[in-house]
């Protein structure tokens, strides 16, 4: 079950077991691959508030499942609902800006509202399958879409790699499988593409050397890690042909809100000619917003992912420091992209302009809506 | 003795024991400060390729008191010279790429060359004294002409707090003192101008917040680490008025190459309009090289430096691996930033457009040699 490949799910139920769901505790990766079993919804909420998952549609999927987990513990009693419907609101507190966590929660209410009591857990049951499985058609047309832009690079180059540049964990374990940057490279790989990934650290959390990096050597992708200051050398010198990141929010213009140093990267890439593209499932999409460096707040985070450094060292897993004690640290964990520098938004419906007139394009009916 | 202080130096005779040198063990710091005692010539060369000390004019300094400290050791041979030659060449060998380690040993070269046998010890000290003296007066002149830059942001802020942002470490650690980059923040701190610093972690090897944010712990001047990929979004934002970074080589029409990341905050700062700025001494500008991108090669390091993190733990010192064993790394140590996004070159001779007719009008006699 490689990350990428057809059968690969980031969380599922345990074979022989459908009372218990399982995951990746993504924390150890890529040291170790451990696999961790949620049997109540108590168990999903920590996964999440402890960051065993990451990733918006991972979240909101893991959320999905322990609603499903607190109506099997509650099946039996008289009213199932009340149980189930304070797991909703214990589940909505684990991490409170996590959008498509509240969204996942509410399409699980609505299911409750709805059931009858004998039918609250199959019920639930097939509404968390459905938001997996939307996840991953979502992953799916934006890897479809996307492969274009790297097979037709592959022909303008004869053949020759093809090398795309990322940044952060877009990747297929921040979705239910292929994930949002990395599907067009998952499929171009499978299609026998000559595809190269230079994938970006991405401090401070390392998601790129823990996670993307991970992710593509389990699925055979060639990939080289670099630093994050690496990429405007690389892209002067020809080695990359084409950007791909995630976004967390785009606006209805265009502007896109990403892992902190998105933005480096896509300047570079416009001052050395070379595509920047952002790929996105629709429900990222803030219809109400219209500036982005104006309009998005950034988080700021724990000085502590900047100083301390988790991994392997010669006796176990050890955390280190690597900052002086009289040393302020500032720790924005996103930036903002200007549409001016996006080359163009590979979504579920098609590749767009970063545009308010590309984005309504393809989605007309969210536009209207919002608008 | 604080970095940037009036006394301060990186290498200096142990008081009362003029034939020891004694340099900070900067492997250790910001956590330790250990100061290491030079007794013999190959303890000079060991504390150069094991990297207790590390920049350009540091290294050179270090090489020419190892080249006293040999004739130390011959002192009393009727032929002293041969040794100190020896000692010389192998000291040539510690650091092959550094140019200035081999300007400072070809400067002692050229005393043994001429020095009768009983002066050799006297005129080598006075000679490594020397070299450490001008490379003082030349940070000097860089400190005294960058800090009309941050004195006129200063008043045009009507005496706000100007924010300064550096990679890397060009700081009194990389000199004798002073530093360059930070020569500016220094003075402008010791004039009671209210100067913050945003410090570039500077990945791969962490210069900027295990010494740059030391040196300005020690010295007191108000400072913030950021991860390299914070920068952009900080500039969006105007908490940037100023960027400051060394250059290891300026070729003659001001392209400048420096640490890895430094092209990508040159870009973010033309794309806010804030002023980029480069120092340097002018022992630094390479005249026979016209285009930076193409002429200079970039090195490229041990995957080492990416994957393994060096800090303190719980039971003293370690360092975890943070890679997995099936991704490979890829490590070009500096990049080139382009004149055309560097506002100015600060030297010690005054500041000029990073060009060749800014270059030569501070440095007619230089640029004329090498024409």
């Amino acid at each position: 079950m490689r990350p990428g490949g057809e059968e690969f799910r980031t969380i599922w139920q345990k074979p022989g077991s459908p009372e218990v769901v399982q995951i990746i505790d993504q924390r150890k990766l890529p040291h170790e691959y451990l696999i961790a079993d949620l049997v109540t919804w108590q168990d999903g909420a920590a996964a999440i508030s402890d960051m065993l998952v990451r990733g918006a549609p991972l979240i909101g999927a893991t959320a999905a499942w322990s609603v499903y987990l607190a109506a099997l513990a509650a099946n039996g009693n008289p009213e199932p609902a009340a149980a189930v419907y304070a797991a909703i609101d214990s589940l909505a507190e684990t991490r409170p800006t996590a959008v498509n966590l509240r969204w996942a929660l509410d399409r699980m209410r609505r299911i409750v509202d709805r059931a009858a009591p004998e039918e609250l857990v199959q019920r639930l049951e097939q509404e968390a399958t459905a938001i997996c499985d939307e996840d991953v058609e979502i992953s799916r047309g934006i890897g479809e879409h996307g492969l274009g832009l790297i097979e037709a690079i592959s022909e303008r180059k004869n053949g020759a790699t093809v090398n795309v540049l990322t940044h952060c964990n877009a990747g297929a374990l921040a979705t239910i499988n292929y994930g949002t940057a990395t599907a067009p490279v998952y499929f171009a790989h499978a299609k026998g593409i000559d595809v190269h990934v230079w994938v970006d650290e991405t401090r401070p959390r390392n998601q790129g050397s823990q996670l993307t990096a991970w992710e593509l050597a389990e699925n055979g992708v060639p990939h080289t890690l670099i630093v994050d200051n690496a990429g405007g050398h690389l892209m002067q010198h020809g080695l990359v042909d084409l950007c791909i990141t995630g976004t967390d929010r785009t606006t209805r213009n265009g502007d896109v809100a990403n892992k902190i140093g998105t933005y480096l990267k896509a300047l570079a890439a416009r001052d050395n000619d070379i595509p920047f593209y952002v790929a996105l499932p629709s429900t990222t999409i803030d219809w109400t917003m219209t500036d982005g460096v104006s309009n998005i707040p950034i988080e700021e985070r724990n000085p502590d992912e900047v100083s301390r450094i988790y991994g392997k060292s010669a006796d176990g897993f050890t955390t280190v420091d690597t900052v002086g004690s009289n040393t302020a640290i500032s720790n924005y964990a996103f930036d903002v992209t200007p549409a001016r520098l996006v080359t163009g938004l590979i979504t579920e419906a098609g590749i767009c302009d970063a545009s308010e007139e590309g984005l309504s394009g393809l989605f007309p009916e969210l536009a209207a809506c919002a608008g």
